[in-house]
């Protein structure tokens, strides 16, 4: 087990990593704790949530809607939940988000620990305190950032993960490389999903190094005035077609990655090669580099992404591999660029 | 116009005394703002809402639910609203409250000015952050604290503010006087609601004064994990039956502070002759200080209070009039109380 404390502006945050899930009831008293989870991890762990009380949610993205709330909502109340409560996500990022988001509101805010029980969830969705709600096809209008008192993470909850769930998480870790760590990127490259799912070690220390990643850019600006942004990377394109397609979170910033990285070269003097560099890693772990879309249906999410500033979306452009740049892009620019791209 | 700036640990609020709503278009660009107001409201002053986009709710407290926070975030959606978008809840408490918890929402958070159209938004509702939102009959069980940017005093609402929203709002006022400002209490005694709807300057600083009692309460304890409770005076067993009845706000509380001025007597040295001159200043204000009702209904609503902690209720009782305090109450001695108060 290590643990590291992380302080945020609202308050100070626990890591635990190489925790165990039996560690909650050492943190709060077993009664003042409510698991919310998924029918998936429910049925892969059930032993682990014996003798608690348990709101188990169905599985998938399309849930994460304001009616699933309501209902975690009234199933407090009906537990007469009281301020003292301590929720605790155990899920994917589709938990971790509507868990994180059940606490800010309930009762005006109670605990919350996260347990994040995929890759996705532990090097991103668990981590910097951002939850959300999508509201019909658009992708987290609505939400809050909050900080979890404690994270853990239980790595006993991975063999049980699909290898759809390992190429969905490896997007947000090849993400991370490409804004802010070259030398991940280059390791990365010498090895393949395989490798890290036969391996506990390697893929804890890669867990490890990715929350640092995400943390450290996530302490320097919890609001999202500035450099937070740069973890959108890949993510409008992404979001937009993740709605309306319906795609794993994962293959939508995948492309969504090849689209910024095409808009960087036509915009940004990113090169040709670090592309090609960039496509080839994603493929590498198994993740699509091209689809096509209706490009009408998809701008019309795009235009109501929360990045979008008047007429100008923020977009994240890559400089080169391993550091981007937040670029302001006129929409009528976004569209003729778009429009070629898709010809 | 006054102006005085407050520093929340959260950020800056500019709260602007005498100010005039159309002050508005001066502090943000016209086209970044949506104005949420009820039809009472919007029916009274229908000219100041013109060039706006402006989203007007049904009036009453029965509309503070989800699914109209559901509406108002559909419609920001609709008008492709981004996160520059500026919310401007116009109302009263119920307004204040929804706009306040939308904005708080909606994106991840949005700026925020809330101008107050009542008394009682304006020295309660309104001022210190707090949001909230009903789930059935059970009283602000979802919201946040989000401090707006600013908060516009336009005394030209209140002449059109029917006389029962006056007696609403002098129940917080009275309120303020029991548990901190003994002299405010004593001005009160001597004079009537006529005065002040008769007298613009005189409900003005009242108004002000009754705003920075709230803020220096507010200012100590954002988060209301101490002194703040003292403002929950009359608010316990007065929320339980303000949803049970469908009591007006100031009704229920001046019910409320009664039993809690009786229970004050029974467990805190407060004198019979204090609680008969709280009796009465109330009723000078046409507030109701007497009421029959169902035990077991109100008792199933009041443990589900957010001042419930395991098995106690956190109490604000006297000590005497001008200064209040924190008391626990177990669950089993409070229906004791409550029992013998009703028989």
């Amino acid at each position: 087990m290590r643990q590291q404390k992380v302080e945020f502006k609202s308050k100070a945050v626990e890591y635990i990593f190489d925790a165990s899930f039996a560690m909650l009831e050492e943190l709060f008293p077993k009664e003042k704790l409510v698991l919310i989870t998924d029918e998936n991890v429910f049925q892969h762990h059930s032993s682990k949530f014996e003798g608690y009380k348990t709101i188990t949610l169905k599985a998938g993205e399309e849930h994460k809607q304001q009616n699933t709330v309501d209902h975690i909502i009234n199933q407090l109340l009906q537990w007469q939940a009281d301020k003292q409560t301590v929720i605790v996500g155990v899920g994917g990022g589709v938990i971790t988000d509507m868990a994180g988001y059940a606490a800010s509101i309930y009762k005006r805010g109670v605990k919350l620990v996260q347990v994040p029980t995929s890759i996705l969830a532990m090097v991103d969705a668990a981590v910097g305190g951002k939850n959300g709600v999508d509201v019909g096809s658009y992708k987290n209008q609505v939400g809050t950032i909050y900080q979890p008192e404690f994270i853990l993470f239980d790595y006993s909850f991975l063999p049980s993960l699909p290898e759809a769930e390992w190429i969905n998480g490896f997007a947000e870790i090849i993400k991370h490389a490409c804004i802010r760590d070259k030398a991940q990127f280059d390791f990365l490259a010498g090895k393949n999903i395989s490798n890290f799912r036969n391996d506990p070690k390697l893929i804890a220390s890669l867990i490890e190094k990715n929350v640092s990643i995400k943390i450290s850019i996530v302490l320097k600006d919890e609001m999202e005035t500035g450099d937070r942004k740069l973890l959108n990377f890949g993510h409008t394109v992404g979001h937009a077609i993740e709605a309306t397609y319906n795609l794993p979170h994962g293959h939508a910033i995948s492309i969504g990655m090849v689209l910024a990285g095409r808009i960087s070269e036509s915009v940004n003097n990113f090169t040709a090669y670090e592309q090609q560099q960039m496509t080839d890693l994603l493929a590498q772990y198994q993740l699509p580099v091209s689809f096509s879309f209706d490009k009408e249906k998809v701008w019309e999410i795009l235009i109501n992404d929360k990045k979008r500033e008047n007429d100008t979306m923020i977009f994240i452009l890559l400089n080169r591999i391993g550091e981007a740049g937040i670029f302001p892009i006129s929409l009528s620019k976004l569209n003729n660029i778009i429009g070629e791209m898709l010809k």
